[in-house]
Formats: structure tokens, sequence, C-alpha cells
């Protein structure tokens, strides 16, 4: 694969720095829980898969120097440390679903001794970890069915393998297309403001050697028309009960170009991603970043330096729109709050589709 | 008005260099034809009739320092100077039908002598200039009508005084209903790859305090959607005989956006934009422009630098994306080929629409 994007080295957590990437291949290493908040923070680790890892990591990193044997202020401080994680990134449900797991541990095994529940905390993040490289590949052999020979594909940000461990949710797929022997290409969206698209997609897959050409987010519907693209894959930060996907801005603008040149439209998200507590896309919190990314990119202003504008982070993709949803455990068809119940075990609410 | 583009001063050219906007507000004195030729193809001057007033004064520049009286050799030098000047954007047909234009002098008076001829050149070059400062507030007036009080409206590039002499097209509207004392919202795409909304829309409505937010190009579908944007307003560089418009690239994606999302999709451009020789939008050649463009941002690298790139300049929306025509000679509905031709007197073809 292309890259490890975050792992676990002797007594700390070792990164990526995906703000440096494609020009500067630097490492981060978080000795601190400030290091690591600040790493999630300014994107230096992104990718809701990844932040799942970081947040297991997070609170090993946490709680590792905890002095004493006081199950109490151990387990207050695993509280804290999760509360500090989680507010690092309000949208990435994969952050909480992480540190919900990490806190499980402690309920699970109330007898415990502080030195057991560090050790059985370091299982959970490594299993977190392991988890996600599996899964991963598990979706990549579920969506490469859908990719076939000499077709040209369409993707959004980056789902790959910067935004999980090694692999790749998304962009997992086309890895697995690959190792099956397929040939295809990709063109791959900028994704303005912050450009993981031009900086990570178009570095990954061009270090994998898939055929990737890289365009402006605003020229989508033009190549979906003329270089008669056969799909779209994207990656998803939070799924609800429905089917409605949050994922970076511009992905409804892809979902529905998608829809006007009848080209399907895939998620490619496992089911740490579902937040079957949302009915609906329109519960999902919109994160809504700073100006300047609008009106420059790294620290280049090309806007006048007080001109108002808007930067929601991610956008809601009502579930018409999507023709299925990939996941580890196979591919969701519509209807969705049936199918997905079905998969996930959970019985289906009713729920009003998003706008 | 927010500022003056371009103008006659003296003996030469002036102009502002729009790659220098916002932060700096520089001009360029053209003193010969190099300089303007670079000028047009840096874009330090652009926008359609922008571009249609400097191939005028352009030709002017050309032959002021003719020297004798061989009517043969003028002829032939005003030839090479439209040829040369041609040859710096070829997507742009006011380039084209403004150096025709200067051409046609030469013709209508055989029997003038190179003094004649010079006088009779500068008196056109000089039309074109005023009849692009009328034609724009007549469309201003026409597309006023369309704005109504409290309504937020979406517009791309710039189709602004930057790209007129002083007033502009698609923003000739917003100043027009903001002379009728109507209170609006301008939500801006800042246009990648060049940034031309960023840059130069903002720069000019926030001169003309008229309320703009800057948006990035992906966010356009979530804005239409959740901020609820009333019409859409875009310039084109060439329009063919049925209504299919070529524009700068995101155009056409606003379009489809705007269909899906039930907003009417408004063109506005004057008769100069036209090419009737066109039977449809297939017809117009798409310039494409250099990769790094898209590669970087502002002259800054964000991606691989050796990356494949596709960098279509403009995209062709089909008419059956446009809700109606704004000229100067009023509003035009569909069907575009009949009413196209109704108005502009000639006979309709039969054509095929754009994909």
């Amino acid at each position: 694969m292309a890259v490890t994007t975050i792992q676990w080295v002797k007594d700390h957590i070792k990164l990526i720095d995906q703000t440096r990437l494609p020009h500067d291949i630097v490492y981060i290493d978080c000795h601190d829980l400030k290091t690591l908040w600040d790493a999630i923070r300014r994107l230096s680790v992104r990718g809701a898969p990844a932040l799942g890892v970081a947040a297991g990591f997070g609170v090993m990193l946490g709680v590792k120097d905890f002095p004493g044997a006081s199950q109490d202020k151990f387990a207050r401080q695993v509280r804290q440390v999760c509360d500090y994680i989680g507010s690092s990134r309000p949208t990435a449900v994969n952050l909480f679903n992480a540190l919900d797991r990490m806190k499980a541990v402690l309920e699970r095994n109330p007898g415990a001794s502080v030195a057991q529940w560090k050790r059985l905390l370091k299982e959970e993040a490594f299993l977190i970890y392991e988890e996600d490289r599996q899964v991963c590949r598990s979706m990549g052999r579920w969506g490469a069915s859908l990719i076939h020979d000499g077709e040209k594909v369409m993707t959004i940000c980056n789902a790959g393998a910067l935004a999980t461990v090694d692999y790749g949710t998304a962009l997992g797929v086309f890895y697995a297309a690959q190792e099956q022997g397929k040939i295809f290409s990709v063109y791959a969206c900028e994704t303005r403001p912050l450009l993981q698209g031009a900086r990570l997609t178009a570095w990954e897959l061009m270090k994998a050697r898939i055929d990737i050409t890289l365009i402006c987010d605003s020229m989508a519907a033009t190549v979906m028309r003329d270089k008669r693209i056969a799909a779209v894959f994207t990656g998803a930060d939070r799924i609800a009960a429905n089917g409605d996907a949050a994922n970076k801005i511009g992905t409804y603008s892809l979902a529905v170009l998608a829809r006007h040149h009848k080209i399907p439209f895939y998620v490619v998200a496992p089911r740490s991603t579902f937040d079957l507590s949302l009915q609906s896309g329109a519960q999902i919190p919109i994160e809504e970043r700073d100006a300047s990314e609008v009106r420059g990119f790294n620290g280049q202003v090309a806007a006048p330096r007080t001109v108002k504008v808007f930067n929601p982070a991610f956008d809601v993709t009502g579930n018409r729109l999507i023709t299925v949803i990939i996941t580890e455990h196979g591919i969701i068809k519509p209807p969705f709050t049936r199918n997905i119940s079905r998969v996930f075990g959970k019985k289906p609410k009713s729920c009003r589709a998003y706008p």
C-alpha cells in the first residue's frame, strides 16, 4: 500500500503529517495528548477511520503514565481524556465510536486493577487498528465488483490509505480492483478548500501506480459528460439510519451531477461510520471552518482579506441520490432504512428523508 | 462603478492588471502590441466584452506609427495586426468580432487615404468602447427585472466591470438592481483554477457595497439547497445560434445544479457574444490551459508536480438548461433557435442540441 498513516511506536503515536504532503514526507511523534489534539484539529491526521484509530491510541497515550492504583481516579482520567480528544473534531462519528469503545473496556471489567485496565485499553486500541485494516480490505473486495475494465471513475477528497490505517475506503475499492488486475482510470477532484484530492489522493494513487487525472471540483460535470465517467466513489464521515451521508463539502454536488448524467453514485464506508441514533441527515451537525480557508490556501490569500465567507466543511447527500452503500458486510441497496437496519441488526424507525 | 478596466490614454492603451487584484491595484501601459498580447494571454485583461475593446484599441495601437501612404502596405499591416491579436485567446468570439469590425472599416472606405483610414479606425475603436458601456447598462436594466427584494442570487467567474469597460454583464444586472434600490445578496463562486470569483468579483462587489459571500465552487449545491438561492446569473464567452453557451469552466455544473434545485439559470450576454455561424455548442472550440493552473493555487504548487491534469478553460451549457438569455435587445426565451434568430434577424437553421 501507499503508506502507513498512523501507528503506535513503542511509547507514542507516530503519524504522517498530511498538511505537508505531497512535497514533504514528515512524521509527527505524539508523546502527549496536546500534540495529538493539534494534529487532529489541524487535519495533520484526518479521515473518519484514521480518526477512530487516533482516538484509540490517544486514550492509551493519555493514561499510560497514570500514577498510582486508584480505580476512581483512573476512570475519571479516561473520561477526561475522551472528552478532550472528542473536542478536536465534532463531526467525525468514528472518533466518538472509538472513544465509546475505549470507555466500555472499563465498564466491562469493573473488577480489574489499574494495571489490567491499561493492558485491556491497549488491546482494544490495537483491535480498532487491526479491524480498520481488515474492514478496508473487505470493503475493497465488495466495491471492486462494481468496477470494470476500461472504465473511468471519479472520487473526491481523500478516502484512501491516508484516511485509514493503510488502505482506504473509496480508494480501497480502487486498490482491490487493481489487485484483481483490472485496468481503469480515476479522475480526482481537487477538493477545495483544503485540496485533499490534489495533495493526498493524487499523491497516493500515483504512488500506487493507478492512472489518475487531477481536476478542479468545478470540472466534474464536464468530465462526467464528455469523458463518460462510469461511476463515482466517495467515502463518508457519518451516515444516518436512513442512508443520508455526510461527507466532505462537494460530495452532494457530485451526487446531483451524477444523477443528472445517469452515473451510479457509490458511498464506501464501514459500520463504524453509521450513526443509527440519527434518523436522517438533517440531524448531522455540520462543522463550519475558518474563513481564511476559502479566502486562500496554505497561507496565501487570493480574495479580499475582509470578504465574507461561508465555509461548511461537510455536506449531506440525501439517500435518494445514493445508488448503494458499500460496507465490510456487503453492498447495501435501497430502501436504505430497511436494509441498513437489516445488515446492522436494528429495527427500522420511521424517519423523514433529507430534503 | 467599481473601476475602469480598459481605456485609450493619449497614445496608448491603459488597462488594470487583473492578475494583481485584489491586493495590488496596478495598471499596465501598452505602448506596443506585444505588451497587449501578453496582457491578454496572461489574463491581465479578460472577459469577452473587454477583449473586444482591447482588440479595437489594439488595432489602433498597431497602425498608429505606420509610415508612408501606401494603402496596400497599410491594409496588409492591419491584417497582420488582427491575426496577431486574434492568436492570443482562441475562444473569445468578441475578440474576433471586434477585429472583423476594424477590418471592415477599410473595406467600407476603399478610396480613403492612409491618414483617413487611421482616423476611421480610431472612430470605430472608440465606438466599440462606447457601445460596450451602453450595451452593459441596457442588459443590466433588462436583467434587474428578474431580481426581487430579499433574494439571494449566485454567480461564477467575473462577468463584471472588470470583464467589460466599466459595468459588467451578469454583475451589471446586480448594479442595475442596486441602482433601482433593490436589496439582495450575492453568493460568488471562487472559480478555480484562476479564482476570478475570489479575486475579481468579490473585490468589485465589495467596492460597489453589494452584499457578497464568497464560497468554493464545490459548495454551490449546498448553498442552493440550504440558503434557498433564487437565481443564478452568469456571463458567456460564446453563444451558438441555438442558445448553447460557452462560459468559464464550472458554469455547466451550476446549470445542472440549478435545474436539480428548480432555480432559474440566466445567461447575460450582448449581441457580440453570439456566434450565429455555429449551429450548436458542439462546434465551440474549448481552450485547454496549462496543467500548472490546476496543480497549484495562486502560484503555489499544491499537488504532486508531475500529476496528470485536465484543464479545460470553458464548458458548454446546453440550451435546455438555460432559462432565458438577457441581451441588450431584451430577454430571449426558449425556444432559443427561433427566438435568437428573430431578435438578431437571421433565419433559423436546423441544428442538433448540445448533449
